[in-house]
């Protein structure tokens, strides 16, 4: 955690703890033959990741006092969604890796089968989770959480991104379609983990607008400090491949801008992002260091 | 449609129509990079396919006076989770099939990381689509039609029985475990369509023992009688390869029960299946008819 401050490293330990208890309660291996599905599932989703997204679920849900329980919950389903989408995107016909988070990619540690099939489980099991009584009390609430997940997931999403950036390959792609690639393949999940917090809070739209702000331009400012971790970064402290895109003729923001250009914009981005935070107090400092933090981390 | 009644067929007919529609209206080929995504999710979802689940829905709500535009969106979902469980099912990690619906499955038309992404991207468009406020105005209606769809698609369901149905080529299942296998991988979203209509028409739970004893007993008949047309079939009308289970070892119905005593118990099940129907006149009949064609039908 370089470059993380006290605070943001203790919460960043606290949320990962909390996530791995979630996810522990809820992949209980059954004694029959779904037991391999199940310790896939557990295998991609306790004990490592950044937990950058439900983070962003409790600290914009700790702005409008959002019980922790319901932050948990929608936290680990927007987590359930997102190591779905590493363990399909790590299958041999997508980027085909071997190692993710420091450990065998699913695929790798069980089969093909298992891992088509963990993705999926975990993507049901994330909306199961958002749409039961537990989550929220107000069935409104639930509703919009799950569509915005869904969204966040779908073509014009996660999925659509995935697939953009599979065509990125085969031809080249300037600033504004990598900007939109990106926002669509990670961007979409990190705004909409932000906006769990809202939801749940249930803050009127008018009351939105600084957060969501805050989100798009983190979201910009994480893929570009990843394209340059993707150069600069160190195999074993990131856990996964890297120096792949370049590898693959892959456009990024770093081969369009260059190192220094797209630090700086990362910079500005970041900058940006703090002052959309503007209408809020101390409460808001764990978003801000969060902010800080994207450009500083080593994995 | 052989052996489907006349009001069965034009039921079929219509259901069929309004299910392409739907997918037509939903799937908008983008003019960019996501192009090929969207031709892979049309391909499959448009255009073939038998609509049972679709059929279900509608049948049921119309016992409930429910919103045709209601049931429709439903369904669509439904019968979206249900061709990505196809597309998944068949890539080559998993049951490694060519022919689907008559039609070359989605890897082999497109590649495999478009399949794996159109599966993943209709498993999220599904779940968008119920929780939109378009598909009821109630969001409790929504928020309840989420959680039984997702615990329908997830390891407790279909994505769990499709895991126990990978095992199995490896272990030898009793009539029990082959009944609890299937009850989830294909019982739990028939039973779910089924139960579709009694959440948009408001049943409250003592009013839905009657539909649920049908959607049981039937989902196990359309099974038995799968498994009965993957002996006795012709792959032309089926269309899709046939004489698997067998080349696989796999237990099946037909395999530990022999075809007759199968037979004979899919047509007990059918019968049970309209005993639950008691309480419902006429405006079941679709209902009913659905559960004879079970046996007759040749795909």
């Amino acid at each position: 955690m370089a470059g993380a401050s006290l605070a943001l490293q203790a919460a960043l330990r606290d949320v990962a703890e909390e996530i791995d208890r979630q996810f522990d309660l809820l992949l209980t291996v059954p004694g029959d033959s779904r037991a391999p599905l199940y310790a896939a599932m557990r295998h991609a989703t306790i004990g490592s990741g950044k937990r950058l997204r439900p983070l962003l679920v409790f600290a914009a849900s700790r702005l409008f006092g959002v019980d922790r329980q319901c932050a948990a919950r929608a936290a680990t389903a927007i987590e359930a969604i997102h190591v779905y989408s590493l363990i399909h995107d790590d299958l041999p016909a997508m980027d085909d890796d071997d190692v993710r988070r420091g450990k065998p990619t699913v695929h790798k540690a069980f089969d093909e089968a298992t891992a088509i099939l963990a993705g999926d489980c975990l993507h049901a099991l994330a909306f199961e989770l958002l749409a039961d009584p537990a989550t929220h009390a107000d069935p409104f609430v639930r509703a919009e959480l799950v569509g915005c997940v869904a969204h966040a997931a779908g073509p014009a999403g996660m999925g659509g991104g995935q697939m953009m950036d599979l065509e990125a390959e085969k031809s080249r792609f300037d600033l504004a379609t990598v900007t939109r690639l990106q926002a669509m393949k990670t961007g979409a999940l990190i705004a909409c983990s932000v906006e769990a917090g809202l939801i749940l809070g249930r803050v009127p739209p008018e009351g939105r607008i600084g957060l969501r702000g805050y989100a798009r331009d983190l979201g910009l400012a994480f893929q570009i400090a990843d394209d340059l971790l993707d150069v600069e970064g160190d195999e074993a402290a990131v856990g996964k491949k890297l120096r792949k895109d370049a590898a693959q003729g892959k456009e990024t923001f770093v081969s369009l801008l260059g190192r220094d250009r797209a630090r700086e914009q990362a910079g500005l981005l970041v900058d940006q992002a703090i002052e959309h935070l503007q209408n809020y107090g101390d409460e808001a400092d764990l978003l801000r260091d969060l902010a800080r933090y994207t450009l500083e981390r080593d994995r």
